[in-house]
């Protein structure tokens, strides 16, 4: 940077002993970073691997536009790619499950892009994980029927967005805890997820913990270390 | 105001056709009004009751603080007062019932005032109602255990704080419309009475109707108005 | 699922009974799913109404982008389609009107299509319903105008954005309940429809009866109900 | 303050020249300071008016609480009070009237604080005021029963709480502008006067001046400068 | 409208006694019009001056973008069109300017529409104006440059961004009112206009006037108004 | 009911196969319920653990403020009181931990209150629980010091007010998942508790479990059931 | 702790080598704490200093109420205390002076409390400080008549409330960098502070560094570090 | 402007004293201009310094998008162009450093944008400037790694988004102060910066400076003077 202009050497510092220090990966989260960049980390971790002495886990690509997933493609092509969510993993393969059941529910099916990251979190970063779409509070007769699925689950995590009353109901219905995600489903005094987050954080049952509006990567690692292995 | 400092001669202009033009009687909003001048109003009633040609409907004073209750008592000295939700009625009577039934709901114990205020008024707008108390989300089982009396109403009102979710799941369960009134229960991030509101604005199920927060007397008065004889 | 990339199963469930149990039939919300999504959905209805041993009531399909409408219009080609408040029906015959009258107010032109959906959904939903457009309270003699009109109706819907100050003085001009629907027609400081909410919400006469912003859909719903044969 | 711990030597120091520079005398804003410097202050001015040559215009004192008028009025025994607007005037005497015609508006009996703030700073300030009380768009017929009045006025006032609408219907029935100050009177919704203020921004008439909150002075002294003589 | 599809009568009433009635001409708010629509009121506007025994004043069409203007062009080919500001006049005379001067302070360049929306507002309503650029109080001197002309003005209208600082420095400069015109201009914690909306709604000068953000349609009428002849 | 003025029969509903439906016993919330009614509801659980089989589980009173306190000692003498968090149990004795250690850290004395709740409910629905306090990230050293502590948890309960980046680098550090619960300790932009809510929700750390400002009790329930004995 | 009730062993870890690892002593926020915490961290301090090798610099005590005062005056009788600005100090001696001039302005004097406390922290942490009261925008000689002194700074703080423009103008004046502290003197609009702290952060002239509402002792501190010697 | 339409002779005027008064030069902001407005600039900035006696200081055009870094271009073709900073700097060289060290972290990659404009902005106001990427507090250990020259810098800008807590956790570690530029990077409840900005304001650590959200020429700026020479 001698003269003030030349880029920075280095625009990223990945967390590599992430995994030792936490027991989790790293993600690498797309957003605000140019399809150069990613396709530069992209090519970090593939040298990484290739000289590590044992396997490391899977690094999710969060967030990923087109333009980034064709970044992550252009050095990693088995890397796998769901454009829903948004999310690219490498390398493929999820780990065996292992640790408690995780249950994810989409209120709606517009919730299903969030609820979908949230699974595919959880199921990468190695629980077993199932996916339940459209249970609404508004058909109540919907999450009674899943009643036994929610029983048996180490943790459940609920999308949803609008009134965001879907985890109150659940939460007061099993005895394990549940994961919130708000979505930006809706319109006008949703706010853009700023309704169904405030509902989540006033749950009038308690047993509910919030993560950010659209956060499913989030929820899923919060549910996989929930129910992680003791 | 000759000089510019003498009090302006009327304070108040009480609309008494109101209940002609309208079809319900006139309210008394006590909330930054001093005792005075609501004693002076209650003085104003108690005159042109005694010389109508026919008996007027009952006038309710919402908000009444404790002074302002003694304010009215001293001028009308039969008037009911229950101080839980801060009304006030003159005369005492309520209209014998009419129209469909209203079934009014609180969420929860400390909803009880602003339910009671709705259930109040309308009864003195000339409905038939009943009040249920402590029927939570968290609880779902309380919800089902009403669910006959809330399909026999024309149309329910349900007083809830916090994540405010009660409306939206008993809209989905019956085809009268729902009056939902956000309470300031709570704490934190309910903020004041924001959060249920919210989530009343954005509730999943169609059919509603949402009133500015703690204002029992609007959803008591809104669902005489639904409930109406045709 | 059982690879943890295959898409689920089911990615939304009709609520098919909600007609027997609320007595309204479900609306489709297009906004978040994708057109392949709707396209199912449209399918799976023609599917269902080929076997039903009965015919049902309208579907409508709320917040249909074009993309959506020619989703629909691939299934369904008898679908109707009102582009500007983005409503798709079918079967496009609106059932008999039954009930009291609904009348829709448009306090300027661009609440039109807000407006539009609120009489279209009560339309479809049974009412006989009337439009009036352009009557903001900047020209009170244009509400005046209309006062025989709405003292004829059994609930007036009214939208409006900028001051939102039309459901106000409606409201203290008759006795039927009045549906507010704020708009998010201004610019600046009505923050997207947040300044008209919280004039409704604050409405000086009680007797207005709130929904989300631009949600014409809801207000005519809940008209609907309000307005139901008894 | 030589040890870091003396007080500094002046707390205020007064815009004598405000007169002659802006045309009206300088008001003393009581809220947050001391009796005490309300006391200095008042002491200050009638040192100045023993010396002055020649007379300056009338002192406000606004937002006074009863401490603060004791404060003054030990000082300036003459110092006219009135305690439901919380001014003080000295001296006491408003000056013969000039200028156009100012009319205030209060749309309910507990916005006559504020009301009547802007009616005497007005009349202090040199204009003919009159002040008109109760007149809510919830009852229209009392808006036109003073449209009289408001025509022959050189700009209206409006104090409005809760809806804040009135400030719309009336700019839409007259030619002069309107100075609009929203109230706090209201609950919920109402966000301490944030509601009106927004209503009264996004007033769908133009003519519409606003200003803060519960700023009765303000409005008082903004309505003196619009009917100032030429 | 028998069948419930086909298109309203009349999606729009044109107020055309509000020149009689207010003294001003109504304008055209074109933001939320389909460009078929504003067509068909430049339609009426021209059939109605070709019947009318006297030319009414202008008539004002409002942010309206390249498609609307291309729309009224058609109907009324000399109608003026000012980009930047987004106005079309018809018919494209302005009065002969009458009443007191109007001064317009653009704060920084990218004020400019705004100020040039007042500026040409204020023109075609009969005020002699003029317009000054690049007037912030970063640059005190620029402001202490022109109070000559500021103090030979009947009001001032400000139009700021950012900080919105500038208002309370004229305001405390002159003896005349200022209406003060927040701008969207800035970034982040501007959040769109809300930051010099309330700095200017907090001015510590009285005297200011404060209209909605951008909206200097409104900022040029209400000084018009202020300025009109007597 | 019969005269609408008498009270409800019932004013809460205890929901008292809570503990056989989710696991974990019901709390009173004492905010906004009369001392009446708090007693009430103690004298019911004391009647009710007269004639139980077997014995439950504590119950939790929250928020109580002096005068519930006295109102439930007066029918459970044996209650414990904790003053600072507000907080009575009955039974008085906490069952024998088991599950997971769950650590609890206040990053400020001002946050003992809660962090306290939270400690206190963990251990009251069974779980081992440490309490460490003032642990700001102002004295990273201090974090550091305990971090062996925090990596033997099952989960860790960390109170914040002001900034509230004590859980990012907490959650950073850890395996486990954090509970985060925001404070409203601090002033001016803490915003009641806004800022750190915000902060918490944002954390650039996967694992914070989000839960409403000042809820020591929901954190510590929700600690409870993610340390859980399998 | 062994039984779940009794106190926590330490309720505060005083960050006592502060001074050494960032070169200022700590100070003690005392909202939020008990008097009793505030006498034992009192206490703390006077034993440290007894047994230290060398004088450590003053410790501040901010926010300190009239009960807080007392404790610390309980066991540091000769610590000094101004009610004003809530700080209390000791040891009572200033440090001597040292690096570049700081000044504050008022911008009002009930912005006083504000200023003062950034004065004496300023004062305390070693720097001459001088403080200038009541200069604010509205009287803009006031501001160019102490030219000279601000001219003569390292760093300039500026406290004002309502609509803080002041900072924007001085910062246009020098070239030393402006410390931008915003109160919550106003009302209204002013909503506790939001509006000045949203004027600052959009300063049109660089050189504007903010704090946090009503946060003289950290812009006393920033103050500091900015004119520290080098 | 005799007609009402031609445009302005001036839309800005440039502060060409800026660099004598405050001792830095004007930057030009360029959103909100047009192309040819920049160019306008960009032609007298050329013209100015061809008849200037000495070479002025460097001048920065901010938020320059691709069609206004074309339009400087055209006229001043050796700027230099940073697109990733949206900055262009004419004339291209910087001034030689003098004064202290100013050291500029950005917490994550996609802060970079702005933690490079903070540090171009720095070094073309003559400070010796070094840029660190990717240092976020989840991962402390990348702190501490740093910690030298941390401590090394007369000033430390810290941009950062998200939760913003790095400024925190630095100011806690130095003696000298912090500039913290929190960023628009995030979603959902990171509500475009506003998260950010909160949790800085807050800063448990005195000795923070806070500015607009991605104002990074705004924090170089700061930077730069507070590191000034003496």
């Amino acid at each position: 940077m001698a003269d003030g202009w030349s880029a920075p050497e280095s625009f990223a510092r990945l967390d590599h002993d992430r995994a030792a220090r936490r027991g989790y990966p790293e993600a690498v989260y797309c957003a605000g970073k140019t399809p150069d960049q990613v396709r530069a980390i992209a090519a970090e971790l593939r040298e990484r691997a290739r000289t590590a002495l044992h396997p490391t886990g899977a690094t999710l690509f969060t967030r990923a536009e087109p333009e980034h997933a064709r970044a992550v493609l252009a050095e990693l092509p088995d890397a796998r790619h769901d454009p829903d969510s948004r999310l690219l993993v490498w390398p493929p393969e999820p780990p065996p499950p292992s640790g408690g059941q995780v249950v994810v529910l989409a209120a709606g099916t517009s919730d299903l892009p969030v609820a979908r990251e949230a699974e595919l979190t959880a199921r990468y970063l190695g629980r077993p994980c199932e996916l339940v779409v459209d249970v609404g509070v508004a058909g109540l007769h919907r999450v009674l029927g899943v009643l036994d699925l929610l029983r048996s689950a180490r943790v459940v995590v609920v999308a949803a967005g609008m009134d965001g009353a879907l985890p109150s109901v659940v939460a007061g219905l099993i005895s394990a805890p549940v994961v919130a995600v708000p979505t930006s489903v809706g319109y006008g005094a949703a706010f853009g997820g700023l309704a169904p987050l405030l509902t989540m954080l006033n749950a009038c049952a308690p047993g509910v913990a919030v993560v950010n509006i659209d956060n499913g990567y989030g929820a899923g690692h919060l549910a996989a270390q929930i129910a992680a292995p003791l």
